[in-house]
């Protein structure tokens, strides 16, 4: 460590002391070669710096320029199957640490690696959702790119792991930059401006939504609940704008109206389950005279698609007093 | 998406109606079957609940248990050589998303895919953590645990990137829960309580940590600076508790004296190159008079080390009116 | 201290026992006797408890309640003047601190103490400088309110001290609730809805408010700063929605182009002078390329108004590399 | 206020154009001179700027120079009692806003409206308080500074207003500079250093203080209550450094064992009361497994003074099951 300290502050002073020449330098680079430089880059202070100038420039490609780094990636930054292959065998016949370090550093495609390294940088994992959302765009004609498809799930599923997110409820009191967000990813019942949105955030409704500490602006995924007295038959009332607000301890039922994902890049990722378990407990906690959850028309076509499935009935109703799962008719 | 969302609330809430029995169901269950259908669970928030049992069930685990534990970890997670080997195989003659995709399904041992469910439950990045902080400490009598040492610094390098993590200034203001940790991480020049603290704490010090968002009391790894006017000549000066506080503004030299990695559990994971840099940028920019940045005996016998590697003399020094690194005599 | 403690305790806990029964009592008694109540309160609890009765009572007065209100106010709760004149010869021939309790007992009118002690209910801060702006509004028509008026601005002058005050900077991460007030209170140039508001708070815009702990989501007064380079000639360019957002790196003049006023209640309570002097500090400090500070048609007339102040001249300027305050043609 | 908004530009820039220059002008002048200076500001800004000068120059006084500033105090800042029994007896016979604008003109001392003048300093807030400290601990030999403890009592009273402060809880979790001040203020069951002060802030303990908004780092009042099983009969016990942490869940009990006054300078301004009744419905809301509120020895002699009240009983208890309050023995 002692070596490593010393030479930590050495190269953050030369750093420091060379300025913005070094910045200078990079910029000329093309993407391939940043890249290629960044997963040879030795130092972690140098490798975010790298990283960094790997944001600058892919954020100015234009399209033909991604098509042909996206392209890159597939076939420039692949596995090496035949020593995949060569490690495999050993391993399996001498299974240890040695060995299996060798096997580990040739199960991942060198995407992985160069993904990781990016996500050192300031708005590096913001540039991976968009590159992933971007690829996958592109994959009916591009089938190929599906590879770095995969490896961005891969590493999205793992960051973006239920133990890193934070539930939060979103209200009036939410910062404008998030809720304009609401409006413009709300697609199940589109959000018609702010007078709307305000409606959709009073007293009687419930806003939660998924954040990830490095994107604190951006939601991931919400949930809109409405909090009425017996169960709502149709989804219009529950939009009104003009709707009175209702005292929530008067209410005893919480609708679930609407679900969004709100990133293209992390299809596939899935939150839902968890946010609306959480939701419940946290409904649950704030307001107890709550005794029944429901679904209602969370898309269009919903009532028909539950009347397949549960026949003749219009809700799903969970009621905690009858101590059953029933759907009302 | 719907079916599935009507399917979340259903199961949200039924597990809600159901309290405290299910809970109950698994404290009966071994680590080992609990992990086993942790694995297998298929909703999202079925298997955050089995994580947590995995969590409080390991918690409670005897030493002997947690041998066997880990042995099982090691023997019954491991990666499927076999049918690695056959999909490499096939990936390497017909490289496509479908090859590909199966071939990432067996490039990984099963203890990720556990670990990574595991990190879903609340303290569930804390847990393994700890885990591997056990696992490095039985190595050298279970050297197999390796396997399990390396996968845990796969998962942790990947959480623990340097996008996740965040700077944070550590001074008196901090919350006691913290600073009691700097007391009892210091291993480089030990604090001799909460006295000491104060005085390494006070204007003319600088003390640094970074952060996960996940452990939010547990500092990685914090670097102790101080500023000075000309160039410390001894460590024992830096570190009197009872020498006067200077004002900041006429200090002309940081001196990074001791940094220290906090989380056992994370050796191998480095941090110090990236704290360093950014401290170095965080003082020029609150104090701008700070024009030389130095190291001054960071741990026993670096003045010694120091002399072997540049000859006879005694700091390390990077000046910014030379703009030249120099080593002074 | 020991017997009071003890009664605290006994007080809370009989309080609490006795729970809403206790409510109940009040909420048939009507404001002037709540009010006399709340005077003669002893123990601060109660009076903390009985504050909050009246500010709820205070609430739901229709129009004809209120006025009597106000007249009792006037007329209930003055000076003794006799016993004023009385202390105050008192003091004169003999000043020490007895004489100078007795006499500051009675240089108040009772509405003052009685305004203070509504001051310790939750919302009763705002229910003050509510009931000033109602009084102010009917001062023509019922001048001896001007008593009520004259007691609430030595209160709220005293309470909204410049040391209690905190400036804010006011953008599009600021929660709704404030930035709709911002829409509803800018009278100098009426904002058209959240797309224009969104464009005053761009990043080369600056919008600073002064807030009270007590009133979070309440700005008290407001400046909005467009930062431009060159002097701006006129303020269409500047409300232009469709303007260019210009790099703040760019700019080297900061026009303060609007100031309001938020709260009717705190009329003749300047604050503008403070907020102005701390924003061009808080721009100094974040944008040093600013090197001039002017204002320019802050309201309709203006550029008349100035012609006829500074003869000839369209702009106040004050630009520190001239080392002058200069007025520009 | 188009006028004002001009020359507060105007003023703000002049003043920043000026910068330093300005600031030395005061700091030959004596702290009466700038008394009499700030009483007669008239801008705003000027009036702070002053403000600030007074508290510098305040704080560098020493003990003779302050005893004359209070001797001038009391002489030169008091009342015109001739002026005030004339406005009054004006006001007597014609009762209008402006006859009590004359009056209330001349109701106060000097004194009053330079504390409130030099409260909007920063820090101007905990110089008054430290002013009152000093000058009650010196009223035995100078008795005449009592007009000085009564116009800061009156003042102080009113900022320190239930309505202002906010109470918190304080843990393990709260900064250092807040917690070494429990240590040094507790006075009834003295804090025996850190591990005494960590003990004292575990699970089965609470700890609450209210906090002034301007005075974020300073308690000025806490509150210690204990948690535990049945009624403790010793605050031994409670103490007791190495006594085992209780679930909380486990207790039904809480005991009210201390209670402190932080600030001298707030004497008389007393806040108890309210903070016990915060504290009981906070631990109502929190822990409602709690039944029984009760104070235990709160100071050494209690039992023996409660026996005295109570009879031959020892602890004031509260009981929620049995509806009654009783005193048991």
């Amino acid at each position: 460590m002692l070596n490593q300290f010393v030479s930590s502050v050495v190269d953050a002073g030369r750093e420091w002391l060379q300025g913005e020449k070094k910045t200078g330098d990079h910029q000329n680079k093309d993407i391939k070669t940043l890249c290629h430089d960044l997963l040879q880059a030795k130092g972690e202070a140098t490798s975010a710096a790298l990283a960094y100038e790997v944001v600058i420039t892919y954020q100015n490609l234009n399209k033909d320029e991604r098509e042909s780094f996206f392209n890159n990636l597939v076939n420039g930054f692949d596995l090496d199957t035949n020593a995949l292959i060569k490690y495999a065998q050993t391993y399996k016949t001498a299974r240890n640490q040695e060995t299996f370090r060798k096997l580990m550093s040739k199960t991942e495609s060198l995407r992985q690696e160069l993904f990781r390294r990016i996500n050192q940088a300031q708005r590096g994992t913001a540039l991976l959702v968009d590159l992933r959302a971007e690829v996958l765009s592109g994959l009916s004609t591009h089938p190929h790119w599906g590879l770095i498809a995969l490896d961005l799930e891969h590493l999205l599923s793992s960051w973006f792991n239920r133990g890193f997110l934070r539930v939060e409820r979103i209200d009036w009191r939410s910062p404008a930059i998030i809720l304009e967000k609401l409006i413009s990813y709300e697609s199940v019942h589109k959000i018609e401006g702010w007078d709307d949105l305000h409606r959709r955030l009073a007293h009687d409704r419930r806003c939660y939504a998924f954040f990830h500490p490095v994107l604190p602006d951006e939601p991931l995924i919400f949930v809109e609940v409405a909090l009425v007295k017996g169960l709502a038959n149709s989804i219009d009332k529950i939009l009104d704008i003009d709707a009175t607000v209702m005292p929530v301890d008067t209410a005893d039922t919480a609708i679930f109206y609407s679900i969004n994902n709100c990133q293209k890049g992390l299809r596939g990722i899935s939150f839902g389950d968890f946010l609306i378990k959480q939701v419940v407990t946290e409904i649950k906690k704030e307001v107890p005279n709550i005794r029944t959850f429901s679904t209602l028309s969370p898309v269009p076509g919903f009532r028909k698609w539950l009347k397949r499935k549960v026949s003749n009935q219009n809700a799903v109703i969970l009621n905690s007093d009858s101590k059953q799962l029933i759907v009302s008719s």
